[in-house]
């Protein structure tokens, strides 16, 4: 048998870690905070990125790589940025054996380094825009980290837009929104609510920070991607000023947004179950596993029946693996391959042989077919795309279930359960999915920070965002304090 | 016209900075020694990966991440690693505002990390062998930086595979050579001289490096990829112990090989010219630049059958940028995509739309045909591939002609005319390429180190490698001392 998975049911975050260290995705380092990505877990990581780079590079973006060290005293250019940061920062002091005139810090994130660069790229209108996007790694020092979810280094992507117009910097902002929301909804089968943050919850040196977010099983949000809208904050920070149209000067307005290997994390917490990882086939480096049933004196013969099936496969495109090892037995094959979320199993025995069909079983849903071998292509096909919709249509309706109107503070608090909960320290419930209360409520509110903030010290819930294309008739009052309303917000616990 | 750059004649050192600068290819860094990678650049390096990571697979290797930051302890567990490395050391002393228990270091390379975890993943030999490698940035303080060359932080990929037996280990670090070897060859145009580097030069904790030796245009070497057999030095120093297949524990073998950032230079010093940069086709995104060449009153006209011919290259799969900027001229647009190192220029005018023909131009050769408007998807696939490999033998043709076999030291002094150049710090011969003196001299060497050291303080000049089928017949005397010699080897001066 495969190592025993912890039920949702008895401790989510559990069940979670079981995952991703049982299925060989990531494991801990040697460093606190840090991770590992062992290779089943970064072939997904791969497939991402080469996904959305394409999309990135669909909409004009270029690649570009920028150092990893920055000085010090960039951040404190901006203001707020400095402030955002300066908790979670990792210090170089000492190079080549000696101590630095000035500390340089590893990269939280590159607005600062970035434009301290596109200073000497811009001088006019005609050297705008710049569209440039890099893949590399970031440390935020964290104190309580969770691997994929919250790592102290993490993968990500981090896109630095710089255009001659606030329009279109507002423009980009939205339109990367856009690639991250149909990125997750189509490839990564996440529903996600699309929005603005409310001002405590932007990026740090942002005018306006848009967010995706998407619903885990235990009904709590995670952030899943954000793009910035961040003004001339940092053109004037690091003076970059252009020659406009008009032969005047002006600063450069700017975007930044990125979404993260905590993508993983929600990938994993949205789809899997208690037998261990689900993941949409678009991600999956093996899509089918082929499991021969033999004994000795029928094992050349199933093994060549399953092998023309596996022919058929890789035939039609199919990326599949053929599980021809002796050593374990079929029912140890068949949990250890569900672990693997591996989309479709298809067992050939003897009696399927005779009988010229297979057996295909799909990971989602455990629907077992019984299939003429010719037809096994086709079929693993058809099931490969229904798996994809239905993934996201599972999600969607678990989202909408868990997502509900409130009018006041009252129905707030009862749709939290605060009260019933065994909450822990980090507004976990563990009496498990079904039973927790919470999800997503949709309520009025007045954009008040200090309702804001006293939400959140009393139960750990917070605004996500404020949902595009919600925002008319809020004429209502704030399901948090009563005063006249000026946003709909989606309130919820998070990751 | 496109910015001035300097001919290799005047100074080969700053011709080579202004490639990289006014190609856009990099740019330097406010943090001394780093560097940025612009998208043009990045987009090579992008091309390169994809290549040589489709090969790691296709030898069965995988993909992980390891964490960048490494206990300075965990240096210290192998003797000479720690040596090695100890003096390029970038050390991180302060995380989340603390000071921490234990310094960190950027990881300068990953053998330590990795084998710490190898340690938990490998019990038995049914867990061997591990073949990962990871795609990552690494730091190497260096007081001299030159841009791709030898940068702080640079980008590189690491190889680090486990095995059961010595003869497993060094098969894998001879196989992976010959995959660097073949991929510098094939794809980058780059001839290459593979061997064992003397003891004197190889990796801190290696048993024995293998290298691949490059030749650049002003005749010194560059090391391009390594791949090094490290015995069990590493398992022993973390511990690593499997159970062997008849029962018994046994420490395993390793492996580690790796390439870099560093290859974009080698690509720009062999093939470019005092036009600007060369690139093989394999490494261009843009194969084929499509100027029209218009007035006012045929402007229209021109741009239609202009852009015919690119539709027509497109649909046969090329990649194509069709210039129809009108600000500037045809012949500043010539200078630039020169400049650029496009491979395949394509001019259309108003003659050429009456003919039905258009000029297709040859980046390396400058050599200009007319071709008939139908021929030109045909001519330009095919003009690539002869440049393809032309390159190659364009640049095994100068190896060759600047390889000598040299009998002894008057022969070595002679061919690397210290008396005649004027080295500077470096060892480089500002005269320029055609006439400074040097290349590859190949002779016998009786193997011993203090011979080596000698040779290195007197001119500037180190043992390669010991090249692989040239160690037959080394029965003579070392071509340094003497002394009865052991190994035959290819002297250089080298970047």
């Amino acid at each position: 048998m495969a190592e025993k998975i912890t039920p949702r049911s008895v401790d989510y975050s559990q069940w979670y870690i079981d995952i991703v260290l049982n299925a060989k995705l990531a494991d801990y380092s040697p460093v606190k905070g840090c991770m590992v990505i062992r290779p089943r877990g970064y072939a997904i990581w791969e497939r991402l990125q080469a996904e959305l780079d394409r999309r990135f590079k669909a909409t004009g973006h270029q690649n570009a790589y920028f150092p990893m060290l920055i000085p010090m005293s960039f951040l404190k250019k901006e203001a707020e940025h400095v402030e955002g940061f300066s908790p979670e920062l990792a210090v170089v002091t000492h190079g080549g054996g000696e101590k630095l005139e000035e500390p340089l810090v590893i990269r939280p994130t590159s607005e600062t380094i970035i434009w301290s660069k596109y200073r000497d790229w811009i001088q006019s209108w005609r050297d705008l825009p710049l569209l440039y996007n890099q893949w590399a790694n970031v440390v935020r020092w964290e104190k309580r980290t969770r691997l994929f979810l919250r790592t102290a280094e993490f993968l990500w992507q981090e896109g630095h837009t710089a255009h001659e117009t606030k329009e279109e910097a507002v423009k980009e902002t939205e339109t990367m929104l856009e690639v991250y929301r149909a990125f997750a909804e189509e490839y990564l089968c996440l529903p996600v609510v699309a929005g603005r943050k409310s001002d405590a919850e932007k990026f740090a040196g942002a005018v306006a920070t848009y967010s995706i977010e998407a619903m885990m099983q235990d009904k709590k949000a995670l952030q899943a991607g954000t793009s910035h809208f961040l003004g001339q904050n940092f053109a004037k920070a690091f003076d970059v000023q252009y020659q406009t149209r008009d032969g005047g000067l002006d600063y450069v307005w700017a975007t930044s947004w990125g979404v993260s290997t905590r993508l993983l994390g929600a990938i994993i917490m949205t789809h899997s179950d208690d037998k261990g990882l689900v993941l949409p086939p678009s991600l999956a480096s093996e899509e089918v596993v082929v499991v021969p049933i033999f004994k000795t004196d029928n094992k050349a013969a199933v093994l060549e029946y399953a092998g023309k099936v596996v022919d058929a496969l890789k035939a039609d495109g199919r990326r599949v693996v053929f599980d021809t090892d002796d050593s374990s037995s079929p029912g140890w094959k068949f949990a250890e391959w569900e672990m693997r979320g591996v989309p479709i199993r298809i067992e050939a025995g003897p009696k399927d042989a005779a009988n010229g069909t297979v057996v295909m079983v799909r990971r989602d849903t455990g629907e077992k077919t019984f299939v003429k071998v010719d037809e096994a292509p086709a079929k693993a096909r058809e099931t490969l795309a229904a798996m994809q919709k239905d993934l996201l249509e599972k999600a969607r309706a678990f989202q909408d279930a868990n997502t509900k109107d409130v009018a006041d503070r009252d129905e707030l608090v009862s749709f939290f359960g605060k009260e019933k909960g065994k909450l822990d320290a980090d507004g976990e419930l563990h009496e498990g999915t079904a039973e927790a209360p919470g999800g997503f409520a949709r309520g009025l509110w007045c954009g008040g920070r200090d309702c804001e903030a006293k939400l959140k010290a009393d139960m750990k819930v917070t605004i996500r965002n404020l949902p595009f294309g919600r925002q008319d008739g809020c004429d209502g009052a704030c399901c948090l304090c009563g005063a006249p309303a000026k946003h709909r917000a989606i309130f919820a616990r998070s990751y």
